[in-house]
């Protein structure tokens, strides 16, 4: 009926917008009509749901508390049982008992399931993996004793914590009071066939995870490394923000290869046709474009995708990685730019703690009992290790700083220790970094690991666009350039003041084998353009990148950063 | 001397750490060492500036405003004239009157520049472009008469918006109270050559800037802009971060080309070898791979770079842009992916006009006097479009929603204004999507242009993995999706639900001449990962994707999306 109603309707309406051209007056009538028309598709849409379904929700009558996941209801200690709750979620396990199944469900949120209690009866397709829709009475018993509430269902809990990882065994062992739901409703959403689950609920290393990416992430441990991600992005908008930085898109397709390295992935389109005039790249670094806007805005910054098609085979490279990078106008100095440097990262690490994914990475593992949860623990960086990274990420005290010179004449005094000699002229290894952040950066009286700044890079070896410094070292000429180095990792950030002068730049160019662009080369040279930027009003500006997916790695603990990123990309490896 | 006493304590440190194997007692002398050297260097370097130093900034001894910018200076209404103000920016405009020089000075927080009066002396390296530090005493006369705190330099002022856009012209005009800094200290941080530069103080045609990509946002509109791309991406981020939505990172290089339209981007690393070990390609959606994290945890989101390689030359087109992606599972359907767009273009909306960059978009275009501000503006929206568009946003009214084949027969009763005639199983074209969105969504009582669903499109034009309808129209197999429209650009988002059963999905891949994977093929056939996680626990689940360029140049005004991107990527077109 409805139907033909509103076909009689259009038809009406289509005679009426059929006049050939349309003046004022009619054009009055034909939007009147439309209104009509659209009022009562809106009317018939209206009766299905309008608001969004969480995967968690306390349904009834009267006003239900602003319950949305697992995470929240967890977090909730109402005083009585509930009667009406609804829950979705995947099956992380199930164990029987005698009539029913004791079952852990998660929807991502948090790190550890919610146990729910069904029926046998009901239970039947309920494996592990699948997903689904439960209904029913929430029981919320705090302490050892509980508070009889949830009586019923407690006789046969047992805690979270002293689970066995062992799907469909027979549980048998006394109870602790928990929170949980006693289902009366069983919908399934997606079945699973548990024998063929490549998740299983047991301990599984993470180089064969690293086998089914599109999954890896259903393990609690990786589920919480995406939500740990996604609050720390959220967190660097807020604090970029508050500190008048612009937020950017700067391109990802490019003409230069910004530090000259030769290690750019090029873009093609077709075999034949050259899309773009010129060869392109995907972009190694932000920051030539970076500089840009951050000459039109005052400060800018980006966390953007940034490839190096690098051969290296390492627990700290990836092809393709996201890159913290922010430029400023009207710097003074480098220690401006290392002062901001901190104060992100203690702004950012004061930030997580308060949240649930760094709140469950450090909690859980101090009350883990479960043995696949503690055997996947200890494939991260040590608790103590962890609480001294983080510890030292939001000390109130100054971060160290010691320049290229010092950390090398140190380093020679123990060069024994490394397989690179360290020498004046060569960049510091790998080896030389972890070591300089260890020893330089613990703070004992904190028990904390201070992140060290390292300063004064020789020229040569550091890129073209680095400001030289007021004075250089008998050894050569340096640049007020820094690195962030932290244990474990090495570098985890690098930053400059810019050369903003044009023939200083042009000579500091001459200097690293780049061809210097002439005024009209803007559209030729590669470079043209940032050169460009020098000609008309470049005041002292300065800026860094930080490797994001190294941040994530030291702030979680994993110690390879293909392990932090969802679809990691390195040589010989590009999965889904 | 600090230097020597410095290096003496350094010899002392390597010899004590010279020792081949470091006891525990040993390694404690060690780090107290240390810390020793780096609390000397704190010491140094504690001397140094700490604080960031911001654009603007109010200096003397008492506690002063957190003035930081331009925009703070300017939004500040101090009772009385304030001595000591520091303003770091790039001149826009300098005009000379007898003995002085009022001066224009932007450092991009604000549209319009802040006037400063600098005595003839010390203005002589002044120029168009030139980076300056200026420092002075702040007026701030409101109203017609002003208060005669800044009567020396009002007696000489313009107001900002009667302003004459002609570089270097005698100024006579009659003054306007105004805010104004008198300067009594110049710094030129950078100068300029005003005889060549590219970016002048007078209108320029969106086309020729587009020639200077990486000069042209110091243009006022270009700047606000860039601002407002900031603006929205922050805001977004709390929206998404209140609706319990996690922020990801998709990956960029990826195997598969999602939408089977063959216009993908190819990667590759030196011309030889295969980095990777099969063809790899840059995205052209996040939304695969979206859905394998959605089934990890729940809702997430992304405002990642993707890449269409089209030879089209449109004012819509990019082939490097962003899109606003999101997939949430445990939708019940259509409706809901819908009610969440609505939602967050209306949050965002409302949140933006808040903000400086879209209030100055708005409000300036209003009491425009500048002759060049006028015709930039021009190059816009007109003023009372671009007002029904944000009304329509911002409506408290549910958008209309019109199926495909309704839509369908609706162009037919037209045809005869297209290029194309409308028929059931060919593709909207954009004429058709500019019509439907501008007679459909044009809602008469609030003068607003409302965004308008159109749903349920032929399943043979869409993408293989759209849910099928529950019923479908008599001319074919339709799908539960959508696309959202809106006039002058058409297509702003679109989305669906996704086919979430194993053996439908691949029949729908079979009809769009897709090979279908086999259960051991995720490692093989390019989309065996995304087959496989139907096998294991798939819920109803569902999302869109939004146009993130298309919506800036949608909030602007600007008619061509390629003004909108700080550096446009276009066939035959990737400057910089």
């Amino acid at each position: 009926m409805l139907v033909i109603r509103r076909n009689n309707l259009l038809l009406g309406f289509y005679r009426a917008v059929l006049a050939p051209a349309a003046r004022p007056a009619r054009a009055m009538v034909r939007i009147a009509v439309v209104r009509d028309i659209t009022n009562r598709l809106q009317a018939r849409s209206a009766q299905r749901s309008w608001k969004r379904c969480y995967s968690a929700r306390v349904t009834g009558k009267e006003p239900q508390p602003p319950i949305r996941s697992v995470a929240d209801l967890k977090a909730w200690l109402p005083g009585a049982s509930v009667p009406l709750v609804e829950v979705c979620g995947w099956v992380r396990s199930v164990r029987k008992s005698s009539g029913v199944r004791f079952i852990d469900i998660t929807d991502g949120s948090s790190m550890r399931p919610v146990q729910v209690v069904v029926e046998k009866s009901l239970a039947a397709d309920i494996r592990p993996g699948t997903a689904v829709r439960l209904k029913g009475a929430w029981y919320n018993t705090v302490g050892k004793n509980g508070d009889g509430a949830g009586a019923s269902a407690n006789s046969h809990a047992a805690s979270a914590e002293a689970r066995s990882p062992i799907n469909d065994g027979e549980d048998t062992r006394t109870s602790q009071p928990t929170q949980e739901l006693k289902v009366h409703q069983v919908e399934i959403l997606g079945s699973s066939d548990p024998h063929t689950l490549p998740i299983q609920n047991k301990y599984q290393t993470p180089e064969s995870l690293r086998n089914v990416p599109h999954l890896r992430f259903r393990t609690p441990l990786n589920s919480t490394v995406l939500r740990l991600r996604s609050d720390t992005m959220a967190s660097l908008t807020r604090f970029f923000a508050n500190e008048q930085f612009y937020q950017t898109h700067p391109p990802i397709i490019t003409s230069s290869d910004c530090e000259g390295a030769g290690e750019a992935f090029a873009v093609k389109a077709g075999p034949n046709t050259e899309f773009f005039r010129d060869p392109k790249y995907l972009t190694v670094s932000a920051q030539l474009h970076l500089e840009a806007m951050a000459q039109a805005i005052g400060s800018v910054w980006t966390l953007s995708p940034t490839f190096r098609a690098e051969q290296s085979d390492t627990s700290r490279h990836l092809s393709e990685f996201y890159m913290l990078e922010a430029e400023m106008s009207f710097v003074k100095n480098l220690e401006e730019i290392m002062a901001l440097v901190q104060k992100m990262l203690r702004s950012l690490a004061q930030d997580l703690s308060q949240l649930s994914a760094a709140s469950e990475l450090r909690q859980n593992r101090l009350d883990s009992r479960d043995p696949a949860e503690k055997l996947a623990f200890a494939d991260l960086a040590e608790g103590e290790v962890l609480r001294r990274r983080w510890a030292g990420l939001q000390s109130q005290r100054k971060w160290p700083r010691i320049t290229y010179s010092q950390a090398i004449e140190h380093l020679q005094t123990v060069a024994e220790r490394f397989d690179h000699p360290p020498a004046w002229g060569s960049s510091l290894q790998s080896e030389h970094e972890k070591y300089l952040a260890e020893v330089l950066g613990y703070d004992e009286q904190e028990d904390a690991y201070l992140p060290i700044f390292v300063t004064q890079y020789p020229r040569q070896i550091k890129a073209f666009y680095m400001l030289g410094s007021a004075s250089s070292p008998a050894e050569g000429e340096t640049v007020d350039c820094f690195d962030l180095l932290v244990p474990d990792i090495g570098e985890l950030a690098g930053g400059s003041m810019r050369e903003n002068r044009l023939s200083e730049l042009e000579s500091s160019m001459q200097l690293h084998g780049l061809e210097v662009p002439g005024k009209r080369d803007a559209g030729k040279n590669s470079l043209g353009w940032y050169v460009d930027l020098r000609r008309w009003g470049c005041p002292p500006h300065g800026g860094f990148g930080l490797g994001f997916d190294r941040l994530l790695s030291y702030l979680s603990g994993f110690s390879n950063v293909r392990d932090v990123v969802p679809f990691p990309r390195h040589f010989q490896r590009c999965d889904c």
